[in-house]
């Protein structure tokens, strides 16, 4: 797989992203995919969220903080998407602490087509049936196989399910991608996998195969991250470098980095 | 007082701190909890913060950008944390500046059981309902003794009563504590007030006496940001090596540099 | 033009400056203004945003996440603002996107008295009712003499119109100026195009001539982000040593580098 070539796909192509996301990350999430060579745009009123996807090249959902008006959006602009057919990221954020979240996960699973489903271990796991609860927004410990879970997961639902976490896994319903370039640091800091989500749907818009972009866009963000991680001092300067590294982050970096299996 | 003790209970516990709050400040109040080792988590949609406060061990208020719906979305989410009987921190961001302020935070009050009442001056003497305004959100000057203010609204409420400032007054019904570790810095960054509600509730979600949670807590912050404001050439930078300081806070340092009264 | 001065006068009166603004950039909207040495107050309910506009020296008014309940309540505050005859600066953020945020831009300066419009080159340009699209928020090409498009609109609105870009341009009915102290990183950065409009809401509320404060505004702000890409290592340090250059401006740097035409 060549990361690096998709990375430039992005900065040529400088997609439009459009994200219905939560308050608490939103910034970080927009900045991201303006780092990477994207622009990005944040807009939720049901009265615009149609014609925003139909300018952009990808959609980016998080529930981190929904509603139901936000929810409502979201379907909105999904089906737009869906008509437009541009992919659709889903991040289940905070899916198993709530049945609020878990119902309206559901409705959305349900209502639109979702393309890639991304999550944590205990996110993904719930999402998937399994009876497990998550601790707020962080991932809980499962005890069970993930990339089994991420498989089934997707082949259930006929989408790219990804898995975050120090070893990153990427199924679709026949392949199954693992990024192993992940390190502690990033779960030290807020925002770091909304932020993936981002840079998923940042490379899903420049990409075909959605696996590889998922792949592709994550292996790109933590090499990055490998890099911001040995010039700071802690996760405050952690998070500012790695919008550096990602903007500065060069093909030869990455082709020297890249741990996929 | 052993402020590293409760410092290191935080880092084991990781304790989940259901946060309702402004969206200005969200991601830094979210941020501060997590260098401590703590987990936030934000939700506020009606249907899901009791079931969220539910599963967490503390519960920060903050009516910075407050609105009737999250007003509503409080006092549910308040009651549960009521019931459950674990700490809540209400932070009264910009009492003074509007009636409607005014208004809700008496209904908190009333309503629901608040543990720990926490402004700058000109907030909490406007709540003990001394006739001062506030300038938006930024302190204006209170011309009395912060000290009898903040006891006699401890007694009155029945809770601890916290006064932000270059020295820090934490009050019960029967102690009093002062903090002197602030620095001028921290006035110059938007957020360390609403930070130092997070912290505190940080704190109280793994002490027994909520005085002395408050109390450790701001100590803890405030040396964190006096380590930063050295390696720092303004605001901003302050600002993110708070957070490293924070992360990389010793015990040792901790006991060496506190100025608890 | 003594753009020193209009600094001085912010950092002496502290005003406050009162916003109803998007969830992405609140923080650092608030921030520079804080930076700035004024004071920032955000607060959207409709039941307290007259109040706190009548305690403010001016009015931010930002749609980049507009909703229905948003724009009457920057309705509400906007009508308190010309009442009190206080300035008025309204980013079109995002104009020319969609046909909602068009309707609601048009609907504001039909029902207010609005005193400065800025937005970057596409967003000036459909407001001023060419036939443009905006990708997102970003700014898209615009073949057109921007000069006169800012002076038609200065001259058919009765007001400032301000676009941001490499040259900022400041039209009046009467005169014009050019700001030329840009540089490049500032849009590799999500929020300096909504920081742009705080700062210049922030000098309009000491400044008798909106103009001029304008100008004098973006020209301190970009004399400090020259400073700051020059002790940068990419966007995020750039963003964080911009704050910090802000912080310390001194006069002395703004009489010798700045290039207003």
């Amino acid at each position: 797989m060549k990361v690096s070539d998709l990375l430039e796909k992005v900065r040529e192509q400088k997609p439009l992203v459009h994200h219905i996301t939560n308050w608490v990350t939103i910034y970080d999430c927009a900045n991201i995919v303006k780092v990477l060579g994207g622009s990005p745009v944040m807009a939720h009123a049901p009265e615009e969220v149609a014609q925003m996807t139909n300018i952009a090249s990808a959609l980016v959902l998080n529930i981190g903080t929904l509603t139901n008006d936000l929810i409502e959006a979201m379907k909105i602009a999904a089906l737009a998407a869906n008509k437009k057919n541009i992919p659709i990221v889903l991040d289940v954020c905070g899916a198993g602490a709530t049945k609020f979240r878990d119902q309206k996960i559901l409705e959305l699973l349900e209502q639109v087509k979702i393309d890639i489903i991304k999550g944590n271990a205990s996110e993904i796991a719930r999402v998937s049936g399994l009876d497990v609860s998550t601790k707020g927004v962080d991932s809980s410990e499962v005890n069970t196989d993930l990339t089994l879970v991420a498989k089934q997961l997707a082949k259930q639902k006929d989408c790219i399910v990804v898995i975050t976490g120090k070893i990153d896994i990427i199924a679709s319903k026949d392949k199954c991608f693992k990024v192993k370039n992940g390190n502690e640091m990033m779960e030290h800091v807020v925002g770091t996998g909304c932020m993936a989500a981002s840079v998923i749907g940042t490379f899903a818009a420049v990409g075909d195969d959605l696996a590889i972009a998922a792949c592709a866009g994550l292996c790109a963000y933590e090499v990055a991250a490998e890099q911001a991680v040995n010039i700071s001092s802690g996760p405050a300067t952690f998070k500012e470098k790695l919008f550096d590294c990602i903007f500065n982050l060069k093909s030869s970096d990455i082709d020297a980095s890249q741990r996929i299996e």
